[in-house]
């Protein structure tokens, strides 16, 4: 999947360095489009609001911590209802598919879009295709109303079902073609925006007149631009059960440690943020912070020394974390089994097994693993999600209805955006950890920075600074905003 | 306690309209005041982190919603840990007091001021102030440490003790300066914001080396400028067992009517959001939105229409709302009781009784009233407010340490400023019910507007609208961009 | 409604004092009724049970608190699925309505009455009453199926819908029989059951082949003989919230009081457990044992004594304790609203200003009162009442089937089994205040025993005792056991 | 270890079959022994309770389920307080010692213990035992009183500290000595109580005045003779989080296979009782019941009937299920990894693996495995675990008191009874799968009964049933009973 040509992007200047990255609209490609007024004007819930619609001209900068001649930098499009739309209501056939692991907020992303082009636009024709984007090649869909998904949204998991991969862009057009759907709202993790960015592409290639909305969804945190993904909070508070539990069982015996596996393939957000809320964990780990076993400086010795001053531990560990010490590690072990040797590439296995090996020749140590993973997946939405989920879903139905496409919903510095595709998908993001965010964790822990592993000599950081994941580049300091961003 | 006078705001100005609304320092009033080296530079958690000290010009724009070319506007200093602060930290001595109701998060907040001066800045003599302001001219005092502490933040209420009122500057200065104290942090709401405002008027008149930190609390959520306040995020939360326990009733006999009452005595926040949260909430009623009962377009219709649809209905009502209807009420009504009548100003057993009395005649209801309000205020705050207040804690340390005085601490947009006082004490946040907030939340209850009422005639609109509340002057408008930041 | 004759009853003797009380069966008054084996013996699930099926002289011991030389008194029929049963599965019609208010697991109940008949019997035809027994008036009744209860168990309430009374026995009985319906069961409180043994009686009268099961449904925890009442666990769980929230407010202020109501109108099973549970609670004032406020050995006296201690108390009361003093109050108080003034019959809220008035001229305290009745009884059921539920349904099932009428089910000593409608309606279970529970209370919250009052003077102890109600009659010390029983 | 002699046994006989399995007494075996009025009588609390203490001719009898000329049978001592005691409360000094794995209420006994000698008896030296019974061997202990004590009910774990093994009756018992302990508490399981029943031995060997009193934990349930085990109600209540998740994974993907382990390393009531409650489990495997996998009947035949039916399943298995088929497999794969191979000892994660390994070659299917083990131990008891925590404390306390020793505490049928330790170590409590309440899971989850495999050919039945440990020989099918017992 090739990302849009950067040519097709675009971008709008201003005065004083403003730069606005649009998103793009079905007229950019069909010409002389009608349009109908919006219908909310009817809406008697919208009688009291003056000024209901959003101004055309309204933005958000992307980055908003400044200095008084700082030049304005890039802004998006704010989402939100338009005076005029695109669509009339009785002609709007939608779709909703749901894609990749589960994430609390999906039922309500589910529910809320239904409800928001039934109830704010008057839509009647809205499917979900089931079980992801292999759903678009089955015959059947689900049909959708208000009344269907009135309770979902107390539900864990996806009504829809949801798979992982299974795109193919030519059949999924023609899928949507044939159907004569013209909204598809596509709710799913990076690889899942990408396979909605392609989509468009192919959409814009026919010159079809659909518009594709996605909502991201990424219980990690780690779509770039916006605040935090929906279903995020929930996690990281259910998250909270299983590093209490380690630390009870850690408290209670001789030497205990309570070791906790978060989800977190390539960023350690929820990791960090659980630790942030608990306050009882000792040491976290994460994918964006290299850490070495053995040695002075290294995790054993730091383990060690907690036990001596205070006769147990708690370690959370993102699931990410530590991959580059796991795959040294396979290719030197004799583990095998018939199912292949998949089993121990579980980080939180093999670390338990790491340091249960090295304290056995020393000391006695009471070591329980909790991988709490699809407990916390699997969990219903919280109120905050909810809410959230709620609004990401009338921005995209708005967005949609207002002929937008190729685009995905998210706050921005605390307001609904409309983001193009290649700005969430051209790179995943990440805790900076030269960031303060990350400075308050090591405060808070009081674990050792692992810096002075032998890799990291003061040489090789002069000169090779920019390859290593974990020292970041120029650009990245740039982002450092960003990620602060994200979680408060 | 009269607000500072204009002139002592420190408002600095640049170009293309920005504008900063600093905070007070001590070094306004006091002369060559020394500084010494921040002593986070050489805490082995902050090592990785270069840059990681705040720059003195860092500031957040108030207003983010923007076109190409609106002026700057106003805009906070960010805060964070400054390269040079004003206190060795074997000379501070500081104070922490806790005021007003409960709301989820006092302890979190208590817990990290201590651990943020003690851990970061090795300050080692911390005070607790017993039970609020008066506890300041109590003689004794509750020593704080980390260990102290430790497991404070798994508990609700405050450990301090708090209480209400009890303000005389002149006798909490004087107790400031007899023992010696030069830090003080002021957790509570908005008329405590208004006292430790006087206080450090009072400070600074006297001139003393005396910081004045203070941390907003409000479970209502009614400060302004700030996104939200600390301990709503788990309200809303711990609000959906009420309204799903109404739902439950209401849906399970003949006409039920559940109805539940929420915080928020001038502002509706808590009610309208976990009426968006939950999604079972026929009628949410709050202060800013006035309504009436009876006649057309009155809540007695609405309940009947909603009950002969649907069988049963929830209503969500803010402590505050109906406060007009209530007075008007009392007077006419011959309820008197041996302790004063001060019962039936409670506007859900008020309204209940309305309400039942109203069907008595007409039609079976069963009407069964929900109060959840202290067992909401009583809960620890969850995981997203407990990262939240650790976060509000270190920035008013960092504040006080780098000399800054006067100030109030809470997100803007997304990132942690120091905000004057008089920006939070001069008036209160209120749901902006023109604002598309309200909208959707009438949107997705479908609740009559209340707008029909014999005042609210056409003539008087136009003539009057400015008098009424519910009609948002000038000032309120520019506002709604903040109402709106609240939620999401 | 009468209770049945004596002469009605079923009482069998036997060796050594032996007595069972057996429950009334249909070929009692059809004679040669024909029989069909059970159709469990072809279910694979029975297959690997030898001996599945419950023997005929099982029978369960109502006291077993014995001495070597006791004698074995009164015991109840066991119940579980007979050899032989009475209906074909293809002839049974059945119908199941919930009485009275909200109880936790009403709807596992209903789901597994549902399941039982259809899985285990495989009866197809099941209907559910609409709304309590009104609902056998109205056209319509609700089909049920194992896929229509699924998840119901799930929620709270009842699906059913509930009401009180609207009790009339000939046409509840002409809807029976017009209808066809031959197993009724009913599932509802004290009143309920007593509805139910009348509904038996008209058709034992009339003579019809129908089959009446009661299910004992009791918040309370009122119902006699019967070990405890499904939904009861529940309801104590839950209430420890109210109790934990009252105890943050009362610690976090001083003086503070948190008082909270709990079910128990006639006996203090929830307040006496929820008590037990919590371990915070100062003092827990029940039905059964009267109390006073003024004077030595009161309430008042207490309060301040425990204050002065402490600095803080929990109060626990059941909505039907204090019932003589607020009668008494009523009439000398001038109270009077426009609805009437039912709304001060709440002894929580009497109790409230009581407490405030009374200190008001003394000292300074902070009153908090949570009232969480409706918070408890919308709740779903833990799993400790799901598999109470599940077995409590099983049994009636397995009874009607094999012929059984005119009885309800529950747990004897652990023991399921199935007791003539009589002996639990003739009278209700009290918590015995000189049986060691209660003292146990006692010793755990330290709280008076209000025995020296004017009105417990010694010479009316010695010669009236029997006409107190908390002093027990010798029939209630024989009880003592059950008591005992109900908590352990 | 070995069983006290039979000889040692105090069985009393009397009429009708009625037999009394006594516990030992200090005066058994040290003559002329001083007694004491017990302090209880001055206690105002127990003032209004006459008839407080227990007649000491109190049985309980261990089977009820009766016929009208069924033998008395095996009776136990009614546990509770008497009139004399043993022990002046200044002489005595008390010890408390957690030991084996966590278990949910281990701080309640603790903290009830200690509050039960204290305020019931006056009884003011508690010594606790750090880390299990190597604290005996320790220097330190941890002094105990009620303010100590106080909310570590709250808190999950065991404040004691607890470790498996450490047991050196001569040194316990020679410290025991040395430090004037006179009465002993031991909280812990199966091979801690049989260390208790030694540790007593040795102590009337060496005719020391010290009480032995045992409170049986065991989170499995499989303690013979009680109802159940303190915490279990707690853990089946937790557990259903984790069966809820694997239920949302399995519904929301194609084929989905939920598999959820729980604690049972011998048996497996928390797996039947958690699957009895939550009635979304499809298939629930324990160690009582043998299965196997491939073939005609077998488990994996199952699986794919299931999904072909539904879309989704449901597992639950006991941590000690199957281990037969583990045994074998781990003979014949070659796994290996550098710390040993007792990894894939975890029956779940070995199931997990063949059933993926099986379906590789068949069918798409997505298999979530969920081991929730450590989060249920960990947390603290429900209030229906800390009602019975409460009693089996003061139970103890009153036996000890009384001079019983050498006795465990537990509910039989509901009553709280002293059981000599014999009783309850001489053999583990099990699922009789011939019985009853299997029969109901059976018929709950329709899974197979795995009764059609080769090695369970009916001439093997014939000649060998007593060899097999599912197919109950006589005694335990008298035993039968209790098992029904343990859940209702």
């Amino acid at each position: 999947m090739a990302s849009p040509a950067n040519s097709d992007r675009k971008i709008i200047t201003g005065p004083a360095g403003y730069v606005l990255e649009d998103v793009p609209h079905l007229s950019d490609y069909i010409p002389s489009l009608p349009t109908y007024p919006n219908p909310l004007q009817d809406n008697p819930a919208y009688s009291v609001v003056k000024q209901y619609f959003v101004d055309e001209d309204d933005t958000i900068p992307h980055k908003i911590v400044v200095h008084p001649d700082t030049p304005r930098g890039t802004h998006f499009r704010r989402a939100g209802p338009r005076q005029r739309v695109y669509f009339e209501p009785d002609d709007v056939l939608a779709c909703i598919v749901t894609c990749g692991g589960l994430c609390p907020g999906l039922n309500t992303v589910t529910r809320e879009i239904v409800c928001g082009l039934a109830y704010m636009y008057g839509v009647k024709r809205i499917l979900g295709i089931d079980g992801g984007y292999r759903g678009f090649y089955a015959k059947n869909t689900v049909p959708l109303d208000p009344k269907v998904v009135n309770d979902i949204h107390k539900r864990g998991g996806t009504v829809l079902g949801t798979s992982r991969g299974g795109h193919d862009t030519a059949k999924i057009v023609d899928s949507i073609q044939d159907r004569g759907i013209n909204q598809v709202y596509i709710i799913g993790g990076d690889g899942t925006q990408k396979g909605a960015a392609v989509i468009f592409e192919e959409i814009r290639r026919r010159g079809l007149k659909v518009a594709v909305a996605g909502i991201p969804k990424t219980i990690d945190n780690d779509i770039p631009v916006i605040d935090r993904s929906f279903g995020f909070d929930t996690a990281v508070e259910e998250a909270q059960r299983a590093i209490n539990a380690a630390h009870v069982e850690a408290t209670s015996t001789e030497n205990g440690i309570g070791l906790v596996k978060l989800m977190g393939r390539y960023s350690g957000f929820i990791a960090m943020h659980a630790t942030l809320a608990s306050r009882d964990v000792d040491c976290c780990l994460i994918p964006e912070s290299p850490f070495y076993l053995e040695g002075e400086g290294g995790l054993f010795e730091f383990i060690e020394k907690r036990l001596k001053e205070n006769g147990h531990m708690v370690i959370v560990i993102a699931e990410g974390a530590g991959q580059e010490l796991l795959s040294e590690s396979m290719q030197s072990m004799t583990l095998k089994d018939a199912s292949g040797n998949k089993l121990l590439h579980d980080i939180g296995l093999w670390i338990s097994h790491r340091i249960k090996d090295h304290f056995a020749k020393k000391m006695t140590i009471n070591l329980k693993y909790i991988d709490p993973t699809y407990m916390i997946r699997a969990i219903p939405s919280n109120a905050s999600d909810n809410v959230y989920c709620t609004l990401l879903a009338q921005s995209a139905v708005h967005g949609a209805m207002a002929g937008y496409t190729g685009f995905t919903v998210g706050l921005v510095n605390g307001r609904h955006s409309y983001i193009p595709f290649y700005r969430i998908t051209e790179k995943q993001n990440e805790v900076v950890i030269t960031d303060r965010m990350w400075a308050r964790l090591l405060s808070s822990t009081n674990q050792p920075s692992f810096m002075n592993h032998k890799e990291v000599s003061p040489e090789k950081k002069d000169e090779g600074a920019g390859k290593m994941t974990w020292i970041p580049e120029n650009g990245q300091v740039g982002d450092q905003e960003e990620a602060v961003n994200i979680s408060v």
